[in-house]
């Protein structure tokens, strides 16, 4: 059977559109940053369209080519390669100046492509992300999303049975399905399931849990939160009070937890791409909030890398809870991408907090990593019970349903 | 026939060497910035890793989609066309600090594609050029270099009656012979066309001239030169004496006219192409220095949009000659493409004066607009005159050849 995926794929334009005006909620006259690899040029085009249609005052395609990066890894001096230019940092302050709007593109487009680079080497480089982009992120100064865009290099990992054409069809139909584009009103199906997560995260927040207990196979894992946690999910808020889906999809709630006192021993769900290393089975242990141990069957070295950039890396900034009910984690699909594998189920992140997951406490107290990764956790198998503050644990989430 | 002219190509990378170790003569520790837009991905990455391996601390790769450009020349508001996020500006003056290295690649990628776009909004934006990279180039603070970038696209204007394949092997070859890849030598053989090209400037020099006069069917431009008006040719240098060659392949000499004493009628012998709208049968009429008619059979009103940006707009910045002993008139081939059809023929420039081309002059009488527009007006039944302080005329070029 043919796809049809090519520019004029009618999935490519409704993708576009859901991304312009329910994900980043561009406004009139706004600046438009598109983060985009080679293999999204077509979504990346339907997105400069729908965002001038709207009104946008200038689209900035920031274009990142993985081949580049291969490059260098290859043949740059080791002490070149946390290297930034000037004007990186300068574009991501920028964006936040201007109240901008961004939306990145994910899904692997390279898959394997830093597979004989040396992991060390490829944790130094941590573009396309910038230390300024997350912090005008975590201080709401954009509005925001990220969407994913099939493309056949993806495809092929996440169907690898299947011939190219059959593969692409595949992920875009499953894409189509998350993403909510079969609905008759995309954008209204979003704003109900805004309000379901934001639903939860209200009763998440009524139990005024003290920490989380996650246990599974190769899993006995509490993670402190603090006085302040917050649960948080559905729409988000420019500091301004724009509205904004910060991801497309979204099926999580989450909070910002207590960096200094996660506890125990977790084995990752899903694999975890790190831009083009694919870390699996993952497995890390904490102790008074630090990884102390992080071992994987694969891609281990590279994370350690990444995560050594700061105090903060080797501690929690995020606790993510899923519950069974979203559209990805039934399909039993591994995308390889956080993105959608984040969305199917439970995890935690690595690096900086979000300050709206704490929004009374001390900034201090939160994360303030430059990095933020988020792994896997959660699954049928494991549950995830609430400690209270007089020690009683009660059940969460069991067998991927709220309890 | 096949063309073998895939990533593996070896030209590819010749071209991408000779760009990084002539061109540019990329240093040690410098970042150089790489120009591309979609259709040069493999020399853009062969350059990359060329620039890598010769010790380079970051490239960073310049990407520009004119479909983007396109989403906006369609649906952006008229007063929002001229718009240029900050971080343009501060990217191209950081350049500049740094002393880096450019490398921008040329040849069209997308011809036609504004055809349907209302020429007066296409004038509008004049993206990827901005004001400070013009600056920074003409204040010599960057080693830089252009050179052409074969590709299918491109192949197909130059040669519309060869099936694709074979206009791309043919385009490809011309360009290889054209870059002196043929040689067994090419480094070598760009020095020592340089030290020709230079041998010529300073032979202008001693003939102390006033004007340059040109004449041929449709043309007759006096072009009055500055006291301190220099010629130029070969390699040039960055302001702290680092060698560059500004262009892959350069056969001219030029130097910058006084803006106000350009005085007559003056027809283009190629077409112009405005990044995606070709100008042809290009007619201007020159009074006191400054353009007051610009006509055209085609695409006059984009470049009048253009050059009405500011005053130095509508006046010369260069006198460029071209003799024919070059490699690329005699192919007798349009490439549509101003790095090789002003290479070909004698050739003038609305708008910005490189302050080399008259270097102990008053730089309040050096043109000193945001653009920079070269067109040809050169070949074999165009004659040129010098104009002595006496007034008397004698020959320069006739019948290609220096007199």
């Amino acid at each position: 059977m043919t796809t049809g995926t090519g520019a004029g794929d009618p999935r490519i334009q409704q993708l576009a559109r859901l991304a312009v005006e329910v994900g980043a909620n561009v406004q009139p006259g706004q600046v438009v940053s598109v983060g985009a690899r080679p293999g999204q040029e077509d979504l990346a085009r339907a997105i400069a369209s729908a965002a001038y249609e709207r009104g946008a005052r200038f689209v900035d395609l920031a274009w990142f080519d993985p081949h580049v990066k291969l490059a260098r890894l290859r043949h740059a001096a080791d002490d070149t390669l946390e290297y930034v230019p000037p004007w990186y940092g300068q574009r991501a302050l920028g964006l936040g100046e201007l109240a901008a709007a961004t939306i990145a593109l994910a899904g692997p487009t390279a898959p394997g492509l830093f597979d004989d680079v040396d992991p060390v080497r490829a944790g130094r480089d941590r573009l396309p992300s910038v230390r300024e982009g997350i912090a005008v992120l975590m201080e709401a100064k954009i509005n925001w999303t990220v969407v994913p865009c099939p493309n056949p290099a993806w495809a092929g990992v996440v169907f690898p049975d299947l011939p190219p054409d059959e593969a692409l069809e595949r992920l875009w139909t499953q894409i189509a399905h998350i993403c909510r584009l079969d609905e008759p009103d995309p954008a209204a199906a979003w704003r109900a399931r805004g309000d379901e997560l934001a639903a939860s995260a209200a009763r998440l927040d009524e139990r005024r849990l003290t920490a989380l207990r996650f246990r599974g196979p190769g899993t006995d894992l509490t993670v402190g939160l603090l006085p302040g946690s917050t649960w948080v999910g559905g729409i988000d808020h420019r500091r301004d009070g724009l509205e904004h889906l910060p991801n497309i999809p979204t099926e999580e709630v989450f909070t910002t937890p207590d960096p200094l006192r996660t506890e125990g021993v977790v084995t990752s769900t899903r694999p975890l791409d790190l831009g083009g290393t694919v870390v699996e089975g993952l497995r890390v242990r904490f102790e008074g909030g630090r990884a102390v141990e992080i071992t994987a069957d694969a891609g281990a070295e590279t994370l350690r890398a990444r995560v050594a950039v700061d105090e903060g890396g080797t501690r929690l900034g995020e606790v993510a809870l899923v519950d069974g009910s979203g559209r990805i984690g039934p399909l039993g699909t591994v995308f390889y991408d956080t993105l959608l594998d984040e969305n199917a189920a439970s995890h935690i992140a690595l690096g900086a907090g979000y300050p709206k997951g704490a929004p009374g406490e001390d900034p201090g107290r939160i994360n303030d990593s430059q990095i933020h990764i988020d792994f896997m956790i959660g699954g049928p198998d494991v549950t995830v019970t609430g400690v209270a503050h007089d020690g009683t644990e009660s059940p969460v989430l069991s067998g991927g349903a709220w309890m």
